[in-house]
């Protein structure tokens, strides 16, 4: 059984090794949910299976201590009532624990093989996993699948593919023959073993619950190690899923399946520390707020801690032609999600005395209305405006709305949407506000959601420094920049690698700055304060397992 | 000139690459210190160029605070006297940090030649170096010419080549055109950069300066750092020939030389905590004690932290018919520069009813007894004994030497050697410790030096208990084993596993389990309290640098 999954699954995991490599565009998995590819009653059938966890009890035989109901309120109204088992932190950690002897025996085939055929049954309940994914985040059915569905899926094939890359850059066994002049030479035979850290602990976010989980999950898995995984309270659905067909798997092929345990929590009751701080937790991957996540940083010394958090994505506006294409481009950037990506900008740098576009001054005021006209046009129409929007997560990003509105004037003022499919629910347009340059203390933190500040610098070179300081003291996970000047984009080029943030450049077609594509983007860069780490490179994996070595 | 050196040099950091993934034996370098290969004069230059450094000032021009002469008291008798610069940190840090750029602007290409030509430069000088290690450590001759030249140097190269690989793991450049379906594909070009974290602090050890800080040192310069190289005050020579010339070869491509600088402190008033604390120190490696070791990690979170501690290393005895074998392989072990090796083994564990020898019981003391005659005769010729032995590289190993004797029965006693050539000086042979397996206390902490414990267990299955929990908890970088029973190396290959602890079994000729060859064998495993890295990996160097990516 152990090698028949790798076989089975090798060539799609060669071509993801490749694709890694090489870094064009490559999907493992259909990002559409057409019936061609998915099955005529795909979407009706994953419509059921949804519904069929409502109300109900969560079937996973783990050790437990009674049941919780997490936090899922639904932000479409749809009431989740799951009961999940409760987590007894003891008697899970050892029960993780003492699978991992036999998941270390199956070696870097036998786990990536199993990694990969998890990730096929989740690619196959796709419908059943976005509508999931959309009721606990708020995000819009399309986003819902793609994100939290395949492209979420390509992330933890990803992670499979460069962690078995890196478990297989050295061989399992080698012979050492040192010449001695006339004597004969000395011989040892070498064996070398990648031994997993221990127990991994998986933190889920509440707003892309598998996009942003996988890739800690299947990293940790395929490199040898247990995986805890504690989702978000309000966005446990997606991972109970997730690790119910994990489980499923590991039983098939023999392995305990308390290697994967889920570990759910209440937002009142939280357990997280509990288990960041066990001491046999030795890995801990991280999506949310940077107060956790650099306490995370800071008190789990037993543990090797990846994590991304809060930072202040932006964009210069420099001399540029097309402002319609700005315009456009923006606009759907800031639309998506209503801005509760975490690659969403926050800070647009224009110079006060604006930018020449077709070789006439337009004013920054003009840009900035430029911008929020195109939102305006954008969202027009609430039948398609809320397939992009999604909703609000939850009502602290609504307090936080209001607050910006207080920090400046308001260039464009949020309006609520009626759903035409869910009533009452909480569907708002972005807001836009205006800010001087030096009132960089109300744009330097993030304001998650849908939250823009147009910002008047003294130039261009003025906003690249304030950028820069932004970025390198408080984080971003993007960068965009507009400039029709090839040595202010070689400028900015040079302090996006000083402020250690990933630049779009030119973006005014199909492709956004808030998009990241699996084997060919990464995602955050670990080199300033809004992530240590990035996905997905050879660092992101090699400290989650050693070489272990036996000679003869 | 960029490129001139990596041209230069491309075939051998080939051959290093390769060797590195087949690990089998390759080395770059020459151990022999032999007229044929180093030349005629080799030896006699590189004592007069070891002598011209006496008694002066060492020149080197950075940024400095009037000077210092370090803690050399030359153990073998020579009178250092040297005059170093003292640093002053601010002004080194920021001179450092200021040559940066242009040193990232070589590309991993271009610094990885002139890592590469600084390592045959440094080979030239192997003699020069060989001497300064001596006469710094207290190494016999031909150990400081292999361990602190070749084999330092291919330690270097070592981490060069994963350096370059895992910059080259990703292309510079990539096209990534996504299908629309009917419509135009999206395109974008993709541009990815390695950029290093900034400026890393390298701390030398007293016993091998160079062997063990040339990894941190070369895989922080190839991935685009710079470099403070702080030296054990007791070892600053072979670290500040080596500093210079790598400033040499930087000013001969145009890079400022302070990219690289020497910070040589005292004994009594040392730096390393100012330099390991300061906020643009992103990357530290250190070898040296558990206590600072652990100081470092607990309190330095604003670098990637690498450390070598503290271990008790360990043998484990069972039935084996070559106890003669055994005997001469641990005497040269235990012998070789006086035990004062992070790989020589401590604890030596035997079962308290002796083991099979041939079909007959062998007792525990006539065990103990036949190694402590194997040592006894090994040294019995003073002329050959210090040239294993070296000399006692400061008073605390005395001390320390003595304490043990006070723990239980001495099987060996030490005595002193007169050396025939230099006299006076502190020349040791090991003393063996009787002590039971329950006096665990006694044995579960380093005591650094020619100091061997020979513990009576209650049988091998106690044995591999014993030495799973003392290095579990206290960490180790060898573990040994003597067994003709293949059921019991496979036991204690599955505890190695578990404890995190490389292992070598049944040595009985001329490979000893405290040699650890470049390219082959991993220098600790970074999975238990001796060290959190392991030489060389892929995680020693892919958390030197991010990759920072442009698209448009």
């Amino acid at each position: 059984m152990s090698l028949e999954l790798f076989e089975r699954h090798q060539e799609k995991l060669d071509q993801a090794c490749a694709a890694a490599r090489s870094r064009g565009y490559w999907s493992a998995y259909k990002e559409m949910p057409s019936p061609r590819v998915y099955g005529e009653s795909a979407q009706n059938d994953g419509i059921k299976a949804f519904q069929s966890h409502l109300g109900k009890a969560f079937e996973i035989d783990q050790p437990h201590n009674g049941t919780t109901k997490g936090s899922e309120d639904g932000p479409f109204g749809v009431t989740f009532d799951i009961d999940y088992p409760a987590p007894d932190v003891n008697a899970m950690m050892t029960a993780a624990k003492a699978a991992i002897p036999a998941w270390r025996k199956l070696g870097p085939k036998g786990r990536a093989g199993v990694c990969m055929e998890v990730l096929e049954r989740l690619n196959a309940r796709s419908f059943e996993i976005a509508f999931s994914v959309m009721h606990t985040t708020g995000q819009a059915f399309m986003m819902a699948f793609q994100a939290g569905g395949a492209h979420a899926q390509d992330r933890g094939l990803e992670a499979v593919a460069y962690g078995y890359d890196e478990m297989m850059r050295h061989p399992e066994t080698a012979d050492w023959v040192k010449p001695q002049g006339k004597n004969d030479p000395l011989e040892m035979k070498k064996k070398f073993t990648a031994v997993g850290r221990g127990v991994a602990l998986m933190v889920g976010c509440a707003t892309f619950p598998t996009w942003n989980g996988y890739p800690g999950l299947f990293a940790s898995l395929v490199t040898g190690n247990a995986v805890i995984v504690k989702p978000h309270p309000r966005a446990v659905l997606p991972l109970a899923i997730t690790v119910r067909v994990i489980r499923d798997v590991l039983s098939e092929v023999g392995i305990d399946p308390n290697l994967v345990c889920l570990a759910v929590d209440t937002l009142e009751a939280p357990i997280t520390k509990e288990f960041a701080t066990h001491p046999d937790t030795k890995i801990i991957d991280f999506t949310g707020s940077s107060e956790f996540g650099n306490w995370l940083e800071d008190n789990c010394k037993q543990a090797q801690v990846y994590t991304e958090k809060a930072g202040v994505n932006a964009i210069i506006i420099d001399d540029f032609d097309d402002i319609k294409g700005i315009a456009r481009n923006l606009s759907f950037t800031f639309s998506l999600y209503s801005g509760q990506m975490c690659t969403t900008p926050q800070n647009i740098f224009i110079p006060k005395g604006g930018i020449d576009v077709n070789g006439e001054n337009m004013s920054f005021d003009d840009v900035a209305k430029a911008i929020a006209t195109g939102v305006e046009k954008f969202l027009s129409v609430p039948e398609r405006a809320v397939e992009v929007l999604g909703t609000i997560q939850n009502k602290a990003i609504l307090d936080r709305m209001e607050q910006a509105k207080g920090l400046g004037e308001v260039v464009l003022d949020t309006t609520q949407i009626d759903h035409p499919m869910f009533k009452g629910i909480q569907c708002h347009t972005p807001v836009i506000v205006k800010l001087n340059g030096d009132e960089i203390d109300k744009y330097s933190e993030e304001l998650f959601g849908p939250i823009v500040f147009v910002i008047a610098t003294e130039d261009t070179a003025d906003s690249i420094q304030k950028m820069r300081k932004t970025i390198s003291e408080h984080g971003a996970i993007t960068l965009g920049m507009y400039s029709k000047n090839e040595d202010v984009i070689a400028q900015v080029e040079e302090a996006a690698l000083e402020a250690g943030v990933n630049l779009s450049i030119n973006l005014t077609g199909g492709v956004f700055v808030n998009q990241s594509a699996a084997f060919s983007d990464f995602h955050a860069t670990g080199a300033n304060p809004a992530a240590n780490a990035a996905l997905t490179d050879g660092n992101f994996v090699s400290g989650r397992f050693r070489v272990m070595q036996s000679r003869r």
